[in-house]
């Protein structure tokens, strides 16, 4: 099959690539190998997507974006993508059950954050285990919280958490941050911020929701339960690029380099949303990220219309 | 009054800055001496912002933003800013009211299409007469419509047209066009558009919506009426920058220059949306933008926290 634009991944980046992209009048198509929505289907109230004044579950709001995408025209396939490859400007997209062509491509793939792979982490997440403090940091006002993590992300996270959380507990591997010098001096400064240092978490306990973590000093090995509302773990996000192949410019994290149009070092391919090398992950950067893909693709497209079309010919 | 971060400007771009910063827990005005909504108030319907499977009107959707930033504690002051001044690190709002000082400034004042100036065009802007292909175009099915310009804009968004209309008849005052040689050629060799050289626009016809433009050629001074069901005039976009002062950096046209966080050259100040130098003008790029701007002034008043106490006690 030959489309004009195909998108790997279908969470909101995607998801929004393929209603501009299709919209814009191109030929789409949009693989998920898994659940259409990614990452945040498994949030239940996003409350700071704009235009939804009361907020909306993940599940719901990329199930509209999905709709919305259809209704213009774009083709959802649930193939997991086996090899990207290039001929000529032409893509390649092989999958178990076929051959996929398109004149531009734009990954999607998304990241996910980098678990303790411990007991309860999973099935409690969402339930008072979260990764992100900007998405959930306000359902914790009064509450006690624990932030897992020593860098930059973690203790910045952390001191952001006092404005909801009477106590925050920095709970770290080693005996020092690896957060920069001034960020870990304001949250020394910080009354409300309290470390537990040498310690790791080794299993997450709850019913319905968080109750306590059950940690372990890596030193004296003593067991201690700690009480808590939530817990925000920050110890790395991970860029999912197993696809990519070499010849897409990646940085040291294996996060994928684009510039403002979104356009990678590979003429015709483009990344949006949490794959993307970026400042903010959120699902409204993931949506323009993937607006201003579509566009920056359809410009493409246009402008590299007569070599394209030749090449589309001979295969 | 004191506030942490005051924002310029209610359109997409502040309504989002206005719901991350306030519910990042910042004290949060935002200040707009028009209508809560900007440009895409005028818009019947949107079917381009992701989440919205029927489309929904720039209104409404402008309406559920404002109604969520109010939730999270944002304040709507309806007041015309007549100065914005600096004070070390502070930053002073002066309105015919009063003054308002702020530790971070967001500004979002938008932009707006340079208009012909011709009878008829404002009274049918929405119905028929539109300055976005992007936005639009889908609308045009199978129709005729002119694109008045010769700029790259008017020439890739009159090649874009082609997709969807039957006929794109572009309409220039000057007997060669301005675009780049490499899409004037494209243009040429596209059987769907045709040209109209030396001539002016002098009125939009129509009752409901748009019948037919009130052509003039600029030599012979003949006057023609051409029947149209759509005009997509792209003569320019200008900056609402008149506030600006001289110290923050703007590109040639007139926008904000900022780097990825939407940084300006002055710490503290920010800018989102259609005010900024960017590639692409949506509602979700606005909206996008306004994050990333809130989050980023909400982390440099934590790094700046120390030096911004000191200042505002002394006020």
């Amino acid at each position: 099959m030959k489309y004009d634009v195909i998108i790997i991944g279908a969470g909101p980046a995607g998801l929004s690539a393929a209603l501009y992209s299709a919209r814009g009048g191109l030929k789409t198509a949009i693989f998920e190998k898994a659940m259409v929505g990614g990452q945040i289907t498994v949030t239940d109230n996003v409350e700071n997507y704009p235009g939804f004044e009361d907020g909306i579950s993940g599940f719901d709001l990329t199930a509209k974006m999905k709709t919305q995408a259809e209704r213009f025209g774009a083709e959802f396939i649930s193939e997991e993508i086996t090899a990207i490859g290039l001929e000529g400007l032409c893509k390649v997209i092989e999958t178990n059950s076929g051959e996929y062509r398109a004149k531009s491509l734009i990954i999607c793939t998304g990241a996910h954050p980098r678990r303790l792979n411990v007991p309860g982490e999973e099935r409690l997440t969402g339930r008072g285990v979260s990764y992100c403090a900007t998405c959930d940091g306000a359902l914790y006002r009064d509450k006690v919280v624990a932030v897992i993590g020593g860098g930059d992300s973690a203790i910045e996270e952390g001191q952001f958490l006092t404005r909801f959380a009477k106590k925050v507990i920095v709970i770290h591997r080693r005996d020092e941050l690896r957060a920069q010098k001034i960020i870990q001096d304001r949250a020394f400064n910080n009354p409300k911020i309290e470390f537990i240092w040498d310690t790791v978490v080794q299993e997450i306990h709850g019913d319905q929701r968080i109750e306590k973590l059950e940690l372990v000093n890596r030193k004296s090995k003593k067991i201690t339960m700690l009480p808590i509302d939530g817990v925000f773990i920050y110890v790395g996000i991970l860029p999912n690029n197993g696809l990519l192949e070499s010849r897409i410019e990646l940085d040291n994290a294996g996060f994928v380099l684009t510039d403002e149009n979104m356009q990678t070092n590979v003429p015709g391919i483009y990344a949006a949303g949490d794959i993307r090398h970026t400042v903010l992950r959120q699902v409204v950067t993931a949506t323009s990220d993937g607006a201003v893909a579509a566009w920056s693709a359809e410009k493409w497209i246009i402008e590299n219309y007569d070599a394209l079309e030749v090449e589309s010919a001979k295969q």
